[in-house]
């Protein structure tokens, strides 16, 4: 008999699943288009369906014993998805009870960074660290901050929603979420299609993605341009890095930590968002944090996600 | 026989230290200038002689059974205190070694708001509260984190030095540590004098500091011009704790606190601080920190940090 969890990585735009054996390996995974499902409940029958399929396929006697939950805006204590700005399900979701209502398993939920930030710690690049920051970025941008080896979690079991701190300034974005000037307006894939037509509308420079729509810009495309020598695109990632670099100077001063993950999406990109967050984050520090904080692109695969949230279910039925 | 410690307070103006009992009593206290002293040495010799002296006057039989000291920039694990800026004692200061040899007597350090919280949790208004951050100001703005019931001390013992924040201004105020836009810039003893100029230079408002030097100009004295209607002391106030409250409501998305204690000279002026800061800090959160957090004006005394330097190094030899 194989012991194993389900790990469950809810983003704005893709949700990825899978079975996690009490190893950390991933037996079976998928993914899928998050807003393809108005309720959460058809998500949680889809999931249920395809691992019942999974298991029959993977021709192994392997047991169920938890399911992890990743997700923005969760809460840990709660079992609800509060209020979250990048999924269609608004206001309050009782995902934890959805879940285990379908699977007749113990479910467990926590922020998606969260469950990025256990698996990096059980199985990853902060095995031996224990005051880190993870900072993931996709369709959104979200956080975890481990100190002393602990999650933070908060009087209420929301710490850790950096992308929604603000930088100050008078003609800050509009966020998702209603308020103005958060950091997830800037760096994230929306803030990056953002960055790259404020950069557009403010030169003349000629470039290939002023032939892409608003709608149709991505990350991916600003990263192909880039490579190619596009100047409004290498431009995009030198403002993105320059205000993710500014944003981790002042996340160091909170905890100071040994290291900082960044986890997700944008960090294929590489040294074109390493090199200017690096040069920021250095030139905006207190000297007595310089030169001391290493900053790491995950080496994990996006399945670090589904493992951190499959280890914490089993963790916490032990 | 009454076992007791020494609490020494370093700030940018003022030294405090005493003698404080194992229940958490003040049994005797002083401030003195802390620019007087050229020397860490000095300072120790002086405070050194004055509890002899304090000693002979309390006629009890006090055993002084170590030594507690928190100040600007200071490191609990290397006992240093490291470029403070608002110190005349500049680089780094062996200031645990210097004391351990005048006094011949354990000695342990940590940063100033530290030790207000180790007060506060102790014996204070944090006695029953797990996750709560504290915020100095004074001279400069000094931070405290707790979470679930512990000190964040991050991995080389220098988290919460959120006075080093920045706020991403591109017109941003210089700070004594050379950084431009560090919150202590604005929201401080400093902050507030500068920032009844700028209100002063950009308005034809008739105000009585208009007649006060920029060295002369002090909160004390804003506060009691607000307290007879000036309006430039009004908006002086407002503008503090608007920059206060968007500053809080970042800090919130970090540990989730149940509580915000703000301590030290700035917090007799009440409501005149209290009221811009909530309104800014509430307008500022996302929903899910929404009317959820309390914001307290230390009802203890200056002493407090006395008494917690005091009882972190009894804690600490035990």
């Amino acid at each position: 008999m194989n012991n194993a969890a389900i790990g469950v990585d809810i983003g704005g735009t893709n949700t990825k699943y899978g079975i996690v054996s009490t190893e950390g390996v991933v037996l079976f995974e998928n993914s899928i288009s998050t807003s393809d499902f108005n309720q959460v409940e058809e998500l949680a029958n889809y999931i249920f369906n395809s691992i019942q399929e999974s298991k029959l396929k993977l021709n192994k006697d392997i047991t169920i014993n938890a399911i992890g939950i990743g997700a923005p805006n969760a809460n840990h204590l709660s079992g609800y998805i509060e209020y979250a700005p990048n999924l269609k399900w608004k206001k309050l979701v009782p995902i934890v009870n959805i879940f285990k209502e379908v699977f007749s398993t113990p479910t467990f939920l926590t922020n998606d960074a969260n469950v990025v930030a256990i698996g990096e710690m059980s199985f990853g690049i902060a095995k031996n660290i224990k005051d880190f920051i993870v900072i993931t970025l996709g369709t959104g941008l979200g956080s975890a901050i481990v100190s002393d080896g602990q999650l933070i979690y908060g009087h209420d079991g929301f710490a850790g929603e950096l992308g929604h701190t603000t930088i100050f300034d008078h003609n800050a974005r509009e966020c998702s979420c209603g308020k103005y000037g958060c950091l997830e307006a800037y760096v994230s894939s929306q803030g990056m299609r953002r960055s790259s037509f404020e950069i557009m509308c403010n030169s003349n420079t000629h470039s290939e993605l002023r032939d892409i729509s608003f709608n149709n810009i991505t990350p991916k495309i600003i990263h192909q341009a880039a490579k190619r020598g596009d100047p409004i695109a290498i431009q995009t990632f030198e403002m993105t890095g320059d205000i993710l670099g500014k944003f981790l100077a002042n996340s160091i001063s909170y905890t100071s930590p040994k290291a900082i993950i960044l986890f997700g999406g944008l960090t294929y990109a590489k040294e074109l968002i390493m090199k200017p967050t690096i040069k920021s984050m250095e030139q905006s520090l207190l000297a007595i944090y310089k030169n001391k904080v290493n900053l790491i692109l995950s080496t994990s695969g996006a399945n670090m996600a589904i493992i951190g949230a499959a280890t914490m279910s089993l963790k916490a039925i032990k």
